[in-house]
C-alpha cells in the first residue's frame, strides 16, 4: 500500500538522489550505516506512522486533552503510539551510542519525523520535545544531569518540555518574571527554588511515562531581591515534575489552553512555586540560559518547519487522491452534456491548485531536509572549515526553514480544502484539520515576525556578510550547473533549465540589491520595518534555488519513473514562472524604505 | 459604546460621503426616504447586532445544530434573534410596500446586513436565505405563489432555502438527477412530484417559523422517462416543507453536515420523494429553472461577498483593539530593557498586519456596497440607459464581488490571528472562529474557480466588450479626477494622489493588455486555464480603483476626523504600493498562454 500522507517516492528521491545519503554514510561519524540501513529506518517509520500514529489523528482532534480531578486525561492511543515509537528504537536514533543511540544522521531522522508528523503532528510533538530536551541536556548538562534527566528521555521513560513564555511576556523574553532563589548545591548541581507562571507549555502535564523534565527559563534574583533587566540575566533550569526523592515538585497545573488545532498535544499554563518554591537545577552557567536554550529553540524551529512541510505534503497527496477519484463536470470547451464527466484533475484550475501545493509542499520539505543535512555536516564534516561553513549557512537559513513552510504550508492546505469543495469544509475529510493544525506553525517557537527580525536584523544586517555570501555562492553554483546542462541539452532541443536559471538569477540579484539598499539606510528602523515581507521574498529565493537544484538531480537520476522526473521539471518551471517573480514588486517596496507604516496616525486605523 | 465588530464610522463615510445616499434618496423610487431615515436604520441594525446577534456567536459555534429524535435542534438564541429582526421591521425593508416593505435602497440594507453578519454570520444566513427566496418568488412567481410562499417569508413567519447541489454533481448542475413528474395543476400552478437528493442545503430543516419553502432545481422527465441532458432541461419548483393542507411534504432529512465553521447555520442533506414523491409547484416556465435561479444565485453571490467582507472587518477591528491594549516588547532600536514595553501597535510588523487587513477588509466592504448601489440603480434609475449601464457593470462585477472578499477575507483574518499570537490560536478569542467561518465563502454559491470562468469566459471573452469598456470608463474617470486633484494639490506641496493614480493606470493597462492577448488566442482552453489568477488580478484592479475613488471622497469629506481621513489616504497608498503591483507578474504569465498545466503527466503530480 502506498503511504497516504506523503509521497515517499519523493522523500526517497530527495534523500538518496538529491541530498546523496550515500555521501553522508561515507563520513566517519556515520560509518556504521549505509543506504540500506537508512532506507530500512524510513520504511520502519512509515509503518509506524500508518499503524500507530495515523489511526488516532482525527480522534485526538475530537477528544482534546481534558482535566479530570486535577489530572490531564489524554487519549490512550497517544501513549500507545509513543510506546511503539520507543520499542522501534527510534527515540535516540540520531544520538551517539554513549547515549543509547544508533548515530543516524539528522537527515535520516528528519525523514522519520516527516512521516510521523504527516500522520499525526500532535502525537509526534511529545517525541519531538523529549528528543530536543534530552539533546540540550546532553550538550550542556553535567554527567549527573545527563544520567538523571537526559538518559531516561532517550530511553522513552521521561518526557520533556520547554518553558519560556509567560502570560505577560509572550515573545518578549526580556520581560519574564519567573525568579530563581539559590537553594544550595547537590550532586545534580546548583539548586534553586523557582517561582513564576509559564504559558503555552506543550506537554506540560500528563501521566505518560515516569516523569516530565521541564527546562525553564528564569532570572536569578539579585541581592536586593530584584530581577536583572533584559535577557542577559536569564538562566536555565531543569525542573522535574517528580523530584529525585520521588515526591511531586511544587508545580501546579493552572489550566489547559483550548486550541484551534494541534489538539492532541496538551498545552498548559503552569505555576511554578505556589508553595515552597519549585526545585530546579541550573543547566550551564548563570546568565547563560538564553544562549543555551537557543540550541533547543533552533532545533524546535527546524522541527516546526519540518512539521509544517509534512502537513503541507499531507494536504497535497490527499487532495491529489480526491482529484483523481472524483468525477465532476466536463473539460473546458466540451459543450456536449451527454459526454461523461471527467475527474477533477482534468480541470486546469484543479491542476493549478495541485501544482501550487506541490511546489510549496515539496519545496518546503526539501528545504527542511537540506537544513538537516547542514546539521549533519556542521557536526560531522571532517574538516573544521566545512563544519563552520555548514554552521554559517544553517544559522542564516534557520528562520527561513522555520517560516517558509509555516506560512506556505497553510496556504497549500487552503487549496487542499478548495479542491474538496463543500466536502473539504466538513469534518468528514481530513483537510480541514490539517489546515487548522498547520495554523499553529507561524506562531509557536518564535512568530513569523520574530523570525524575520532574526533573519534580516541578526543574520544579514548584523552579520559581516559572510553568511549571505556563502548562500550566494551556493546559488550561483547551481545556476552555473543549470546553464551548463542547458547548453548541452540545447543541442538536443531539450533545454529545460535556461529559463528557470535565469529567473533564479534575477531573484538573487533582486534580493542582493535590496540588501545593499537596506545596509545603506541610516535609520535601522526603516531598514527593519519590512523584515517580514523580506523574509518571505528571501524564502522564495531559497526555495527557488532548491527547486532548480532538485531539477538538476532529477535530470541526473537513474531508475526513476520518467513521468515523475517530468513532474519535477515542470514543478521547477512553475515555481520560477509563477511564484518567484512575485517577490520583485515587494523587494522594490522594501528597498524604498519609506515611512508609511510609522506615519499612520493613531486614529488612522 | 463603539460597535465592536465593524468600523461604523467607515460604514457611514462610505454610504454618506462616498456613495452619496442623499443622491439615492432623490430618485423617485426612494423618495419616501432621506439621509435621516437611512441612518436610523443602520443604527437600529447596530443595536440589534449587538444585543441579539453577537451574544450567541460563539455559543452557536460550540453547540452546533444536532439531531434529536429526528428533529433538528438549534440554539434557542437563533430564533430569538430572528424574531427580534422581524419585530424591528427589517425582513422586507427593501421590498416594495405591496410586499410589506419600506422600499429602502439595497445599499442601505447592505449596511444592515454588514452589521448583522459581522456580529453573527451564521444566524444572519437564515434571514438572508428567506429574503432572497422571497425576492425570487416575488419576481418570477404568480400572485398566488407570492401570497402563498413569498409573503409569509417577508412577514418573518416562513423560512426559505435554495436546493441546487446534489451529492454526485457538486458545481456541475447539468448533472443533477432530481426528477419532476407532472401531477396536474391547481391554484398554485403546475404541480409535480419530485424525487432526488439535495446536498449542502443551508437551513434545510428546523422547527423555526411555520414553514420552510425550498426552491428546488429539478429536471422534468421526458416522455420516455429519461431526464433531458444539460442545464437547459432544468426547471424550478417551490417545494414547501408543510403542504397547503397542513400535512408534511415528502421530504426526509437524510443527515446534517458537520462543518469547519459557520456552524450555527444548519446544513442538511435532503431526500425529496422517498415515498409518494414530494409535491412541488413550478415557478416560471419549464426549462427556465436555471435562468430564474440565477437571480437568487446572483443575490447570494453578492451576499456571500458582503458576509466575507464583514468578517474581514470583524477580524480587523478586533485585532486592532488587541494591538492597542496589549503591551509587548520594545520598539526597534531601543536596547534598554528597563524601558517600559510598548503596545503591539507600536511595532512596524503589527502595523503592517493591521494595514493589510484594513485595505483588504475595507476595500472588500466598499466593493460590496458599490455593487449594492448598482443594484439600486439597475432597478430605480429614471433613465433606461442608466439602468442598463448599471446592470451591465453589476454583471461584470458580480464574480469579483463574490470572490475578492471571499479570498482576501480569510487572508485578512489570518493576520488577525497572527496579531493575537498564541492567544489567537485559542478558542478564548474570536479571531479563530472568524477565520473558520470565513473559509466557507470561497466554496459556497459557486467556488472561486466557477466565478473565475464566469468572469473571464462569460463576462469578458464571451461579451461584446461593452461591460469591460464600461468599467474601463469608470476607472479612467477616477484616474482623471485624481490627477486633476493632484495638480491642484501640487501647488500646495500636498499631492497625495499622483502616485496612486499612476499605479492604478498601470494596473488597468496591464489587465486590458492581458485581455487583448487572451482574446487573440485561438484555443479557448489556453485562454481560460488561468481564469482564477486572472480573477484575482482583476479583483485587485477593481479594489484599487475603489480605494482611489474613496481617497478622493475622503479629501472632499467635511466633518470627519482628520486622522481618519489621513488613514484613508495612507491605506489607498499602501494598497497601490504593495498589493496592486503584485498582479503584474501574474498577468504576464496569464497572457503567455503556455500549456504547462495541461502538460503535466498523470504520474507527474
Amino acid at each position: 500500500m502506498t503511504f497516504p500522507y506523503l509521497d515517499t517516492q519523493d522523500l526517497d528521491f530527495m534523500l538518496a538522489d538529491w541530498l546523496d545519503w550515500r555521501a553522508l554514510a561515507e563520513l566517519p561519524a556515520f560509518a556504521d550505516h549505509d543506504e540500506g540501513t537508512f532506507r530500512e529506518v524510513i520504511a520502519l517509520s512509515e509503518a509506524l506512522a500508518l499503524d500507530r500514529f495515523a489511526p488516532h489523528n482525527r480522534l485526538s482532534d475530537q477528544n482534546e486533552p481534558r482535566l479530570e480531578n486535577g489530572r490531564v486525561v489524554l487519549l490512550p492511543e497517544i501513549e500507545q503510539a509513543l510506546d511503539a515509537f520507543r520499542e522501534a528504537g527510534l527515540v535516540a536514533s540520531d544520538f551517539s551510542a554513549d547515549h543509547g543511540g544508533a548515530g543516524l544522521p539528522t537527515m535520516v531522522t528528519s525523514g522519520v519525523a516527516a512521516c510521523l508528523t504527516a500522520a499525526n503532528v500532535a502525537t509526534n510533538a511529545y517525541v519531538f520535545l523529549a528528543r530536543a530536551n534530552a539533546r540540550l541536556i546532553v550538550t550542556h548538562g553535567t554527567q549527573a544531569q545527563i544520567d538523571q534527566w537526559a538518559m531516561p528521555q532517550l530511553h522513552g521513560r521521561h518526557y520533556g518540555t520547554m518553558c519560556l513564555s509567560e502570560p505577560q511576556a509572550g515573545s518578549s523574553l526580556a520581560d519574564i518574571r519567573t525568579r530563581a532563589l539559590p537553594d544550595g548545591e547537590d550532586a545534580l548541581g546548583p539548586r534553586y527554588r523557582l517561582r513564576g507562571n509559564k504559558m503555552w507549555i506543550s506537554g506540560g502535564e500528563h501521566d505518560m511515562g515516569d516523569n516530565i523534565v521541564h527546562l525553564v527559563l528564569a532570572k536569578i534574583a539579585q541581592d536586593d531581591g530584584s530581577l536583572p533587566p533584559g535577557t542577559k540575566g536569564i538562566s536555565l533550569f531543569a525542573v522535574p515534575r517528580i523530584l529525585p526523592d520521588g515526591t511531586r515538585n511544587d508545580i501546579a497545573l493552572a489550566g489547559l489552553n483550548h486550541k484551534l488545532g494541534y489538539r492532541g498535544t496538551v498545552n498548559t499554563l503552569l505555576n511554578f512555586g505556589e508553595g515552597e518554591g519549585a526545585l530546579g537545577w541550573r543547566i550551564g552557567g548563570a546568565g547563560q540560559g538564553l544562549a543555551i536554550m537557543f540550541q533547543m529553540m533552533n532545533e524546535a524551529r527546524v522541527g516546526v518547519g519540518l512539521g509544517a512541510a509534512a502537513l503541507a505534503c499531507r494536504g497535497y497527496v490527499q487532495s491529489l487522491a480526491y482529484a483523481r477519484e472524483r468525477p465532476q463536470g466536463r473539460p473546458l470547451g466540451v459543450k456536449d452534456p451527454t459526454s461523461p464527466p471527467v475527474a477533477l484533475i482534468d480541470h486546469p484550475d484543479v491542476r493549478r491548485m495541485l501544482i501550487v501545493q506541490k511546489v510549496l509542499a515539496e519545496g518546503a520539505l526539501a528545504l527542511c531536509l537540506y537544513g538537516a543535512r547542514l546539521i549533519d555536516l556542521e557536526a560531522a564534516a571532517p574538516e573544521a572549515g566545512a563544519r563552520a561553513d555548514a554552521g554559517r549557512l544553517l544559522g542564516l537559513l534557520t528562520p527561513v526553514i522555520k517560516t517558509f513552510p509555516s506560512e506556505m504550508g497553510p496556504r497549500a492546505n487552503d487549496l487542499a480544502i478548495q479542491i474538496h469543495g463543500g466536502y473539504g469544509y466538513t469534518r468528514d475529510y481530513d483537510v480541514e484539520q490539517v489546515w487548522r493544525d498547520n495554523r499553529l506553525n507561524p506562531i509557536h517557537e518564535g512568530t513569523t515576525g520574530i523570525q524575520a527580525l532574526d533573519l534580516l536584523g541578526r543574520k544579514i544586517l548584523g552579520d559581516d556578510g559572510s553568511a549571505l555570501a556563502a548562500l550566494e555562492g551556493e546559488i550561483r553554483a547551481t545556476v552555473a550547473r543549470a546553464r551548463a546542462h542547458a547548453t548541452d541539452a540545447r543541442a538536443r532541443e531539450n533545454d529545460r533549465l535556461t529559463a528557470p536559471a535565469q529567473a533564479l538569477d534575477e531573484a538573487l540579484t533582486g534580493v542582493l540589491d535590496c540588501v545593499a539598499r537596506l545596509r545603506a539606510m541610516p535609520d535601522p528602523r526603516l531598514a527593519l520595518q519590512h523584515a517580514t515581507p523580506f523574509l518571505m521574498a528571501f524564502g522564495h529565493l531559497v526555495v527557488g534555488w532548491i527547486w532548480l537544484d532538485k531539477a538538476l538531480a532529477a535530470l541526473a537520476a537513474t531508475g526513476r519513473n520518467p513521468d515523475y522526473i517530468e513532474g519535477k521539471l515542470l514543478a521547477c518551471r512553475y515555481f520560477m514562472e509563477w511564484e518567484l517573480p512575485r517577490i520583485h514588486p515587494d523587494l522594490a517596496r522594501i528597498a524604498a524604505g519609506d515611512d508609511l507604516l510609522a506615519s499612520i496616525p493613531e486614529g488612522g486605523f
